[in-house]
């Protein structure tokens, strides 16, 4: 094909929900994402509600300025959901009426034992010379439309079905149209340390990358529990991009190592996962502050069944000595929230699930709970293997974020105790021994 | 004054790092949440990077359609802060060093022990006419300028000096041109339906609403495993505005009484807390395929070790039969995934635990360990209190998606057993049976 390549992209995003004060539109970060990875600038998003006018002016304007065009959302079976009807009247294209895509809506419900409401009809329409992108996540189909050299598509709003099609027309339409420049990431995934330390380790470090060839550029971003840097370099040719990015992580490497939780982009649930499998070993968990949290987040990787025996949520006293045996005097001595309590829950639920590795969390999540000697945000986690290990950590935040690095630091903990590569990191409360009791 | 009450707004954001895979605009939460205490909708969001071209025509289009348009940041001091100029440009307004504002800029860095650097001095250019909003917490000051009966704000783009500064205009000088009017909002939350099946029920009834007064706005927001309807009606009067959206709430409340978790924006979490709570009640969880997820959920909530007693992961059938003394044999014949192991999982946590309500979750998460009986998202649920129902579910969508809907509809068939208002909901597979034996 002789076009000349796709440059820059506009993104649209419609529903007025997401001009409430409590939504955002967070599917223009994956798109980013995807279309960067082609080497395609995003150069504007804009959010419209569900009303025809400000839709068009929008479309309008972006089919003026940009040769591609996105739009998420508003291809709903119901009244308000106008992209549709917005794009073919603005491109005076009639709309007709697709029997493929309605038999395809028609077989989604039938799969699940009902009859196809009336309004989801509406969601076969469409706009003449458009091409259908299958929809294997739900009932709306994407559209595809070529104008005067632009390219408009129309993508439905749930992230679940909007981002396996956008990856499939990526790779099968953009990709092809795309230059020949690539934008090639990393991200490295950090645990234990706060982000200002991460900082003042790595800037003396990645500050120079912008001058290479390629540029690299650096994005830092911290999430509860975890800090991940993001790597960047633009070229056109793969192995050299990748070889840049490559010398770049290992120059990461050497500041941060153990703090390392993966260079790949695997979530720490997937490391300790892979981990625990690679050497076929089995985990428990006994938790009570983060209510099942960490037993959550570990299970929700696929195949976890391979490696996770069982969690238990001991949130009351009586369900950790019923549970688990721990002894009502070790609880009054050293209290519910103690490295103490916490090695004894490792221990026990190891033992009792007849495992590898047991983990134990005890802590204040707050609101209430807390007191001059422990505040809210006081934890402490244990991993035993066989040994117990305790450690005491005082995290701050409201009692969601408490929860959220609780439930990181137990998981990290176990992958450093996998990797024999325990360190302090920045999370551990100063006065704490290493090594609880129990 | 007899201009004409301000209506509609919209908002730019400028910045090229908010064009990345990983940053969102979130000023836009902010400033929404205080136009709508004012009675002003947003009517589109748009992010444009630092582009002379780009900004222009995102400021041209909101200019042409609505009263107030709000731009934040792009007011720095380095090249490419470029709000000002584009505004003046456009506007055809010189720019003018204002005296003033020079002198605060200068002092700010005097008072920190430095001397202004050369290129702050932009900062203090003026388009001709715009009145200067004093920044207390950075260097940039706002602006405000009329032009054509429109208003344009300029504002800093970090948080802490965007906000203090639109709290104050909007108290001093939108307030009192926002016309009496302000949005009165009610937060319906449904469980055990589809978007659809709420759609086709209610559309009949909100459709009306807009021609009432106070007209009433209506949106449907879909989360995993449940509906949102968002009803927002503007009106000068708080007792009509709550009376209207009262009446509105109960036209809803008759056509899905017992599918409605809430009328008040809580959380299914929180009403079945308040709901355990109210009664004194306890309860214990025993979940396979959602890994301590519905326990999670409910220990979500502040002050839930009131009610929650303890929940079990009982991830591997040794964990079923060691934790819950669920008989194997009961497992081979059945399955795993079965109303009957769901039943007897149930019942045995609630007496183990010595609590008042049980719950039991068995079903196929996925990817894997589907079959052509019991595909990926067959989920059995049971609620013991004490004798036990139990149903099965047939869940759309992957892994993460599985659990969520299995999670939520559990707490909901607790709210439902509390409530006394147990109903089949869409999410039923049709063959199953009501009762589970166990």
């Amino acid at each position: 094909m002789s076009r000349p390549p796709l440059t820059s992209a506009a993104i649209i995003a419609v529903g007025s929900e997401m001009l409430t004060p409590t939504r955002l539109d967070t599917n223009s970060l994956f798109i980013t994402d995807v279309l960067n990875g082609l080497g395609i600038d995003v150069a504007c998003k804009a959010v419209v509600g569900d009303d025809r006018a400000e839709l068009t002016a929008h479309l309008a304007l972006a089919l003026s300025r940009h040769d591609l065009v996105i739009v998420t959302g508003g291809l709903g079976p119901t009244d308000d959901d106008l992209t549709r009807e917005v794009v073919a009247a603005h491109l005076n294209l009639p709309l007709d009426e697709d029997a493929e895509v309605l038999a395809a809506i028609e077989r989604r419900f039938a799969w699940r034992g009902f009859r196809m409401p009336a309004v989801n009809r509406r969601q076969a329409q469409v706009p003449r010379g458009a091409e259908v992108l299958p929809n294997h996540n739900g009932t709306a189909p994407g559209l595809w439309l070529e104008t005067g050299g632009r390219i408009i598509v129309l993508l439905p709003g749930p992230p679940r079905e909007m981002k396996p099609m956008l990856r499939l027309i990526a790779d099968e339409r953009l990709a092809p149209r795309a230059g020949g420049l690539r934008i090639h990431r990393r991200l490295i995934r950090i645990a234990g340390r706060t982000e200002s330390r991460v900082e003042e380790l790595t800037q003396p470090i990645y500050s120079s990358w912008t001058a290479r060839t390629p540029p690299i550029a650096t994005t830092i971003l911290s999430v509860p529990g975890l800090i991940e840097l993001h790597l960047s370099a633009r070229s056109g040719d793969a192995a050299l991009g990748a070889a840049a990015l490559d010398a770049a992580v290992a120059e990461i490497d050497a500041v941060l190592g153990p703090d390392i939780v993966s260079r790949d982009g695997r979530s720490l649930e997937e490391v300790v996962g892979d981990l625990l499998r690679g050497r076929g070993l089995r985990i428990a968990l006994a938790e009570s502050c983060t209510g099942g949290l960490a037993t959550t987040r570990l299970t929700d990787v696929p195949g976890s069944s391979d490696y996770v025996e069982r969690g238990v949520v001991v949130y009351s006293n009586a369900a950790k000595t019923d549970l688990l045996g721990v002894p009502a005097d070790l609880i009054a001595e050293h209290g519910a929230v103690s490295e103490a309590v916490a090695a004894r829950m490792a221990m026990a639920v190891r033992t009792r699930a007849g495992v590898d590795i047991g983990v134990g969390i005890t802590g204040i999540a707050g609101p209430g709970g807390g007191s001059d000697d422990k505040p809210v945000g006081t934890v402490c986690i244990a991993v035993a293997a066989p040994d117990a290990r305790a450690r005491t950590f005082r995290f701050p935040g409201n009692r969601e974020l408490v929860r959220t690095f609780s439930a990181v630091t137990a998981l990290d903990m176990v992958r450093r105790r996998l990797e024999a590569r325990e360190a302090d990191g920045d999370w551990v409360m100063p006065p704490s021994g290493r090594r609880g009791g129990g």
